[in-house]
């Protein structure tokens, strides 16, 4: 774990939010952050080395994808997941057990694991804490994530501490399986929307000493507001010297509220996977391009943004590719929705260290609210 | 015409091969030059600073496109293609005649010029010279084509002749039409793979005293050595001191061969085509990247290649992104041939100039025979 220091450099005095920096294998995190993902070893539409110009600093892979295709033993013979995909920075990846659930079919689930068929051929494959780490230590990444059940909500109380225990049961099962010590493991907190629930979690989790907690189990269709009242309640009792992560979100607005809640690592598949649909955020309200409105609309989707895509094209050009069916609307979008996404967390970076987070948040919140109501 | 100056640089002993430098408004083109074809305003999956690093120095819009979707009159008030599409080197337009006949439907094709369906909505459209013009001058490229009839082959001569002798009369109409002296009007030579009539058309063609003529109505079906036969006789009739241009050529033996026979430009949609179809250009045979072989291939696509997806990225890892049917595939793919075509060209202006290519022709042909039979 000594390789993995994580040193919180500013907190803020208003609010949770802080500044921190996590080192790794392939280089240090600055916190908080926004990890875009590359599910199947691929941020969809965007080359490694324009995530590096728009700053990614680590990105996602998902253990459930690549362990259907193309399979980790062919990623542990490339090098590992970094050199398979070119991309020499941070990484961090699932442990298939949401995936698993959303995506397999036929899931049984048991104490030993999950039984499921592939979505891709309907072949019978098998998932559990061994083998979940198993894969990620194949795979190789800085980061892996710890394998969980995440009941899904609405659930009665029962059910949602049933889920808790198993994740504790297979947590210590993980660790045990788990055989690099150049893997940072994360546990992962469950516990629905129950704040209770998710202390008493919290607390069992925090005895095994991890190098960082992560909260599921969130964003899978509760209230905007359910979920940052356990975020602000929660957040805050995880460990100060460990980095928080918030595994599935979000909106931009979800981002800046969590990290007032004192989160410091997001992931969300929302920048990439809207983009492809034609949804471009910008500082005000989102813009649906395709629509008519923009057929000769000469301004760049957001102009205060930096980004390629804004800098060189016009919203008509974008709608034209998207009408058109053109690959590169796809591509420019998504350049577009990650920098948007990445530079948002650069801003909030430089807010919380320049003592300035509290006015900010309050100012964005606000501007936010007299757009999208 | 002043705005078009052509100049011959190098002119090979031992073939028709030749050098030169073409001036645009946008910029010196050295020839001979491939031209990448962006047909409704964007190469497809290729960003325009992606083009610029893989030394592209001009591509092609497609008026027949360009005209249906977004409209010409919505480029214009763009600032013309040039600006909507965010490519600031020379351009090229076809004149849409001979996509009328290949993608429109239920063609009427008479003096005054073509109705035909639109083949994305069905609704009756009308190009004939005059409209070809307009809608050049407002897309604004810097070489424009003259509209043309194309006869399908095989074809008795007298229907040969006939499509010739309504080009001739076509480009009359098309110079008179043409509105705007900062782009080069080329006339298109037509007559099949009769030399004789070649001849003729190239003759009656000649006398308007263009800055540039094309071959077109090659590559549509015959054989390979029927095409370089035409070019190889045709070619070196030409004007000396103008620009030669053979349309939608080809293979990349097909731009050697026509390069030796004295053509100064190409285009084709093959490189980028063909990779979207995971079919890759090597200095060897070709590659089809989804095939079971490429499974834990770590080497890239050509070892030779000096291109980004060479560079960084293994066969294998392409093999899983088409098999994943992931945009980046399709992206690393068409960047790689691209490139291979660019830089072929490059390698036979290098030829050309150093007073090799003679000797170069004879090696790539025997390589490329010894690895394609």
């Amino acid at each position: 774990m000594s390789q993995f220091p994580f040193q919180v450099t500013h907190e803020d005095s208003e609010t949770q939010a802080r500044t921190g920096l996590l080192e790794t294998p392939h280089g240090a995190i600055e916190t908080p952050i926004f990890m875009p993902v590359g599910t199947a070893g691929t941020v969809k539409g965007i080359k490694p080395r324009e995530l590096e110009e728009m700053e990614a600093q680590i990105i996602l892979g998902n253990t459930y994808h690549l362990f259907l295709r193309p399979g980790h033993e062919l990623v542990q013979e490339a090098g590992g997941l970094h050199r398979f995909v070119g991309w020499n920075r941070p990484m961090l990846t699932d442990s298939g057990g949401f995936q698993v659930f959303s995506h397999g079919e036929r899931c049984k689930i048991s104490e030993a694991g999950v039984e499921f068929r592939s979505h891709l051929d309907g072949s019978k494959k098998w998932l559990g804490p061994e083998e979940s780490m198993q894969v990620q230590n194949a795979l190789g990444a800085d980061i892996i994530m710890a394998f969980d059940e995440c009941a899904a909500l609405p659930a009665p109380r029962e059910k949602i501490r049933n889920a808790m225990d198993r994740t504790t049961r297979w947590l210590e099962r993980c660790i045990k399986a788990h055989k690099r010590d150049d893997q940072a493991l994360f546990g992962i907190v469950q516990g629905g929307i129950e704040v209770d629930l998710r202390e008493e979690h919290l607390e069992q989790l925090v005895q095994f000493d991890l190098p960082g907690y992560a909260l599921g189990g969130l964003s899978v269709g509760e209230a905007p507001e359910d979920m940052y009242r356990v975020v602000h309640a929660i957040a805050p009792k995880m460990p100060t010297h460990k980095p928080r992560y918030l595994m599935g979100v979000g909106r931009p607005i979800d981002l800046v509220h969590c990290v007032a809640g004192g989160i410091d690592m997001f992931d969300c598949v929302m920048p990439s996977r809207n983009a492809r649909n034609a949804f471009l955020f910008t500082r005000e309200a989102p813009i649906k391009i395709r629509n008519a409105q923009y057929k000769n609309d000469w301004l760049p989707i957001d102009p205060t943004c930096t980004c390629y895509t804004c800098q060189n094209f016009s919203r008509a050009y974008l709608r034209h590719l998207f009408v058109s069916k053109e690959m590169l609307g796809a591509i420019l979008a998504s350049h577009h929705n990650l920098h948007f996404y990445l530079n948002l967390m650069k801003e909030v970076r430089e807010a919380i260290r320049s003592g300035s987070f509290g006015t900010w948040y309050k100012e964005y919140v606000a501007h936010y609210e007299a757009h999208n109501s």
